[in-house]
């Protein structure tokens, strides 16, 4: 957990940042497992396009997708990617989501954790290898 | 595979069933990965209350998420959920994701499909014993 | 009533069932009539391709939607198509709604019920006759 | 038709009037049945509120719900309202569908009517007469 | 503030009226500025059609939104609009929006005003001269 | 413009970024103006939070919101928050908007700015100090 907390700490720059709002809520008050995810895929796939300058990803598993603290409507959720591994045609993101809760000055939580693994595609949906756009 | 095929047979009564909307696809005219484990995450809850007769469960993590194929515009798409394993207060369940074509007359692809661990509680969100609903 | 308790048994199948969000809710905690119309309006056109093969249609009437009872936040709702009469062009088809309210361990409710007509259509919006998809 | 035109006349303060965006349509380009009827739900109690000065409705069913012609992207549509009859503890609407399409100058058509029948209850949704806001 | 009153009398037929959904809201039960905003663009582009008999705008800025009062979910909100100015290119639309509380039997409330300023293009996204459509 | 882009080039880390969906967009491709305004409005609030400790803040007026370039689907945006003015109960915020074109390699456009105003409430929606919370 130590190491985690080092690990977050030069991501400054988040891939996705936004706020949770009512629509995105259960029954229960408590944002959508789902909704997490989603955002997830999309903070990934702007990492794996920084990283590779390609533009074209699909994803292909979810690997460890670990819920350790339930997000609130009103938290200001952020979106931290980082690439862990890039294969011939794959890509490997580890995303951390923080959640500011709402009206605590600030104060972060590690709400979910994930890894993530994109192949990168042509415009025929085709798999291209990594590092050459023009297959 | 073949063993998939006869896995999915008997899971006739989908807990999750829905066509894809505009709303749920991306720039490339796919439906974003997130939307479907949003359903992904609904079904297996839909299936560990069948199974345990609890009523309220948090998801805890999500293994092998794996997606095979993309998920198009108006597709039919039904979530299949089976129970893997019940433990003390977590149930494991397999969700396998089926797409019927727009237009194919009924034909089927399993598209993705994914390990769901949830654990019960109760009203105050803790965690209890599944069979023990009074704790 | 009795009449349409056994009608119900054997379409197992549901056309269409998910989860109502809150998003789906008005000012008063119960589910918009107009959700649960929009997917009656889907969940008939399935059976109609399924019924006829063909994978156009358009919804030309509703007739008889009765909503006998409210729909919650949170309740598993199953929409249950089966047709009623094949014509010429048109296919009516006849949808129930069942409710399984939320921590209700799998009680059912007829929540809604309607008659919806769709003609069958080709790619250019033309009118045509069922069983003939190639006019 | 003709009686119908000059029915529409009269009633120049729309209920709900907005233009359709691309969430409301399906994989055609035309708007989804469902949107228009949640519309004609929502304009139907405006009228029955406006008329009874009772604040709060359920709708019980809706007749001859009529598509008349295809709803498109971009079209500013208008749902006019009118009070058909008043009973004990119901009133039923008559609601009148126009669409005024995108780049058309103005020229209105018919796209959809439909007759709902509404109940006035109380705070604990119970059935009351109608005029009678105090039971 | 009497002129405004007076202003809006005549301005009968809203460019835009709707409801506010739950979805609408925020955390605290009022509406999101960001979704009246919206619907002030949308009403303002009406009226711009309708005055210039143009159907393609982009809008270039926003002077003096100021809101007066809360709206919440459940009202009936209305969106009025009118012609300022026109220019060679431009054309600035004055919106006042109007809310009728959820059983507050028929008492308006005006909520926000603008000023909204539009430019006409043609198909390939230039500006043209207003009253010039062949440009 | 060159003191704009300086003026950018400090604020690095966003108060809300993230990339745009179909449903955000209208008939034309490109995404409403309405929702960039919503996340002006949520971006300049997470500043005033930041500035000032408050929690709780109403929008009272937009200023000069300017639409320098369009939005379009793909596009991740950046709004970017800065302080310009803290009054007895007022914060004013001037907020930058920038797109990063889908496929563009990291290039990025300013495509909107504006100014918003917002007050200081209580939890009863009462104005309050800035620096005085517990009024």
């Amino acid at each position: 957990m130590e190491d985690e907390q080092e690990n977050i700490e030069p991501m400054r720059d988040a891939a996705i940042r936004l706020t949770m709002m009512p629509r995105d809520t259960n029954a229960h008050g408590t944002v959508f497992g789902g909704v997490i995810l989603s955002y997830i895929d999309v903070a990934g796939a702007v990492e794996a396009g920084r990283h590779t300058k390609h533009d074209r990803f699909v994803t292909v598993a979810m690997k460890e997708v670990i819920f350790h603290e339930p997000v609130f409507m009103g938290d200001l959720v952020s979106f931290y990617a980082e690439t862990l591994r890039v294969g011939t045609t794959s890509i490997t993101i580890h995303v951390v989501v923080e959640a500011e809760r709402y009206g605590s000055l600030g104060q972060k939580v590690k709400v979910t954790e994930a890894e993530v693994i994109y192949v990168a595609i042509n415009q025929n949906r085709e798999k291209i290898k990594i590092g050459n756009k023009n297959q």
